[in-house]
């Protein structure tokens, strides 16, 4: 554990010197004071995270879309097969997928990591597609944990080292994405163990199941925490419990960009499950986490809340893959563009309100 | 009136064919099916607006700011000084508002056009500027008719004139901007006429304005409402009682975007007021129309639901410019590459759910 407990003591919270320098400039620039809302303080948080007023802006960017599969998809809690996993990867791999099509528009790049994707990838892949396998899918939560502590930290462990050979590569803005056939069942038992909310309060329909295979989804993750119990104040053994290995990876990603003071932008409900995760390890992790968007999951609601971050976006997507936060990243962008290229009332000789 | 009359004679109604080809094609995509949420039908409005499945990417896009001045400013409405209009038309020519930071951002391109500034604006302003003034700022509401009809209309064509002509310069995204100090006093008392509702329910504090300062606005609404009755089902009359030359612009601009069939991104409550305006001359307008955000202003929610139109961002802002246009102006453009871009289930080799 000493990459992550070394990652952990890097992570500092908001610098609030260079956050307030942040908001005087805002007040400065030909704009009406506050007349841009919630990116005010955005562009604040992302200065106060860079101890740097203008912060560089969060360019270029790149989606870690981290893949892994499922035990507890044994359980019948969706309708597509464990197999669409690996497909999914080689789609993302030869660039047809949606995410593939966002960073196309928005000029990111798109990496897969496979932490523990249970079907045959494709050997030829090539350069965005990342091995790092820490076990070929989780055990079914309803019969035993996930994975073991060990497998769960060296996949925190993976995520935090992803983060920084991003940063190292010269990326200054990360997005998270995800794959895994069932992952949102791990989603909603993170949430409920996290927020100590019912199942059936943070169990949404993930792809679009029907309400059988809902009610019978609500069940699994109810009898998964029923066996665990796990206990919130040991994220690590939440997460080893009842999370995935996607899940445990992007925890340490979050991690590895706070530490590295790189803002990253949440994607959808496994990204907000796995902040839980992160700060429950580290609670200034949330310096460098902005929320991208707000999926039609339920639980994802409830996760934001619970860790006090707004959603950018609510476009009621549930698709995944990093697609809500690509959606995002222009904004994020444009946010702190303003700290660098907007003109003062002085500069640009306009006259104040009286 | 020719002009107008002969732009409103080339709108029509979606392509329903086409709509319904698009979304069947999206439900072959390698994604989930509806997990693109707003995305979705918001792609096949663009297919059905242009004929074609998929649409083109609507690349590139331009920002028309058009610029006028109010005699309502007369009134106390605002306490910034009815100068800054023509100064901040020139800082959008010298590149330095926050406009021109977002249209950097998402590779937009700025154009300006004067069809009403009180002020002396620069000589020397170069290209960006287009000067199409129809008279140096309206009449104040409350004493008489902010402009005559025949004004009312030139301006109308001088919109409809501005999207031809940017559509003939290739642009295939056109996103509406507005500068003029003491220009939500006009959307608001717009609102209030299209809408029937009060002018308290529809008045906002545009750049932010104290409370004195916004009992009179609500005020000076109501007064020009009652000198002036104006009757929604003449939109030109109503638009000259109690408009702005900017508002009468863009209602044009926007007719002429669906004239030529290319969609148009609405900014804010300005753009919202004369969207009133362009679908009662022509409902079918709203084919080709896409709100970008919900602002801070009261009345833009208002005007937004009377069209049904959906906005795609709500951040809080109340700026103006374009700047909540330009932000959504990536997802406008994601949404349509979806089309274009992402394998279907049988190219990609992956399966699909049982």
């Amino acid at each position: 554990m000493t990459r992550l407990a070394d990652t952990i003591a890097t992570i500092h919270p908001l610098d609030r010197a260079v956050q307030a320098a942040a908001a005087e400039r805002q007040s400065r620039l030909t704009k009406p004071p506050g007349s841009l809302g919630v990116l005010e303080a955005l562009a604040a948080q992302l200065a106060g995270l860079a101890r740097a007023c203008p912060p560089p802006i969060p360019e270029p960017a790149v989606v870690a879309i981290f893949a892994g599969d499922h035990g507890v998809h044994a359980q019948g809690v969706t309708p597509w097969p464990q197999e669409v996993t690996a497909q999914m990867v080689a789609n993302f791999v030869t660039g047809g997928a949606v995410v593939n099509a966002f960073a196309r528009q928005t000029g990111a790049s798109v990496y897969v990591i496979d932490v523990g994707v249970a079907g045959m990838l494709p050997a030829d892949a090539g350069a965005g597609l990342l091995s790092r396998k820490i076990r070929p899918g989780t055990v079914d939560m309803t019969v035993g944990a996930a994975m073991t502590r060990p497998e769960a930290e060296a996949a925190i462990e993976t995520g935090i080292e992803v983060a920084a050979e991003l940063a190292a590569a010269g990326y200054r803005c990360l997005l998270t994405g995800d794959m895994g056939i069932a992952n949102t069942t791990a989603s909603a038992a993170l949430i409920s163990a996290f927020t100590r909310r019912e199942p059936a309060a943070v169990t949404g329909r993930g792809t679009g199941i029907d309400d059988v295979t809902y009610g019978r989804k609500v069940e699994v993750v109810r009898r998964a925490l029923a066996v665990h119990k796990p206990d919130p104040a040991d994220p690590v053994g939440t997460l080893a419990a009842v999370g995935g290995l996607e899940h445990a990876a992007l925890a340490g990603f979050l991690l590895g960009a706070a530490a590295a003071r790189i803002p990253v932008i949440l994607d959808g409900v496994t990204a907000g499950s796995a902040a839980l995760v992160a700060a429950g390890l580290s609670a200034d992790v949330l310096a460098a986490c902005v929320a991208g968007h707000r999926s039609a999951e339920p639980g994802h609601a409830i996760a934001l809340k619970h860790l006090g971050l707004n959603p950018l976006i609510e476009l009621e997507l549930r698709l995944g893959e990093g697609t809500g936060a690509l959606l995002a990243l222009p904004i994020v962008q444009s946010a702190v563009r303003v700290l660098h290229d907007v003109a003062t009332f002085d500069a640009a000789g306009v006259t104040e309100k009286a």
